[in-house]
């Protein structure tokens, strides 16, 4: 058994980003299938380990599940620090959590499963509302990234400077998680080749969803 | 003027954080509103600051703009660490920010004003159904932490340990927001205990919407 188990589901964006920090670090791990399309998160078995029902979560032999994907990438960061998905300086840790946030709080929360199904459930919202829905939180996000990212010197091939940081793992995420309802990307082209950098390199292209065992 | 200005509203659940983590650090600051219900955080004066038209923010002489409440946080307690709102050891740290992160990424997101704006307007949702959709998340969440924390050893006087944590600014700044549309916290005892532990310091106790000068 590996040291590490990453519990995941192929087509969750807060699990893509794990299995990207994961790869960047070159951290060996073992890798179990929740299907959330089947509410696998929600069965006994799953709810005993992580009671949020979330994934991604991480299994260590004797030791506390880790929960919560940026938590997740925090500790993989204190405890495999390189290479570095963080800056060493403050300020700039800072401004990549905060990329970083605007996304992993403020934006794919509100797109997922169970806030979809809930939009058609209770309150009536049809496939071209929940579109809408959706298209409208990543825009709102992706237009004050665009325009914080693209008037700063700080800002390189990726968010923050020439190699990948939490912000990038954010956006990449984010931007597979679009292909859902169709976001246009032609808006943002920094965010457009950010993006494009991170999938020329192996760890995002592996993390990718497509290339997950459990996808179907 | 100050070293540090908070550039927030009295009844934003995300300022709240802040002001209660200033307060526990003892840091002086300048404190600027922004009334949200006038959505003057989308006038063009802040979004030259924060593109993202969120509250709060925080400013420095001749210093980047940060935003984003937990990267606030984060800044605060590497440039000021003490006192200390994330344990020492690297699991405990991932069990504070999981707790946080339940919080502020999966739950507080769902229920902000342009949220429940969207769900009227675009999509009918009265009062009854906001009520419902409000106090759904909540619930979904604080269940979720109730069974986290009170099976846990390392479940203190606070989310973790006796000392208030990032995790209880969390925490106690949702109970607070929950008023809104009024949750039931009876089936959350532990989430109770720790909220009136939360408010019998003084730092907590400050930093309540109705004690900010911008209150109405």
């Amino acid at each position: 058994m590996a040291d590490i188990i990453l519990h995941q589901f192929y087509g969750s964006s807060a699990s893509l980003r794990v299995r990207i920090a994961l790869n960047l670090k070159g951290i060996a791990h073992g890798q179990v299938a929740w299907n959330l399309k089947k509410k696998e998160q929600k069965s006994e078995e799953y709810l005993k380990m992580n009671p949020q029902g979330f994934v991604p979560a991480i299994e260590r032999e004797g030791k506390p599940i880790l929960s919560q994907s940026l938590a997740i990438i925090e500790w993989l960061e204190e405890t495999y620090p390189e290479p570095a998905l963080l800056p060493k300086d403050i300020d700039e840790r800072a401004r990549v959590r905060a990329i970083a946030y605007a996304i992993a709080c403020d934006t794919t929360p509100l797109l997922a499963g169970r806030i979809m199904r809930t939009l058609e459930v209770d309150l009536g919202a049809d496939h071209d509302a929940q579109t809408k829905w959706f298209r409208m939180w990543v825009n709102d996000c992706f237009s004050a990234l665009e325009t914080q990212m693209n008037s700063n010197p700080a800002t390189g091939k990726f968010c923050h400077g020439d190699t990948p940081t939490m912000g990038d793992l954010c956006i990449a995420a984010q931007v597979v998680s679009n292909e859902r309802f169709g976001v246009d990307l032609a808006p943002y082209p920094t965010i457009s080749r950010i993006f494009d950098n991170c999938m020329a390199l192996q760890a995002f292209e592996k993390a990718l969803p497509k290339n997950q065992p459990d996808a179907v």
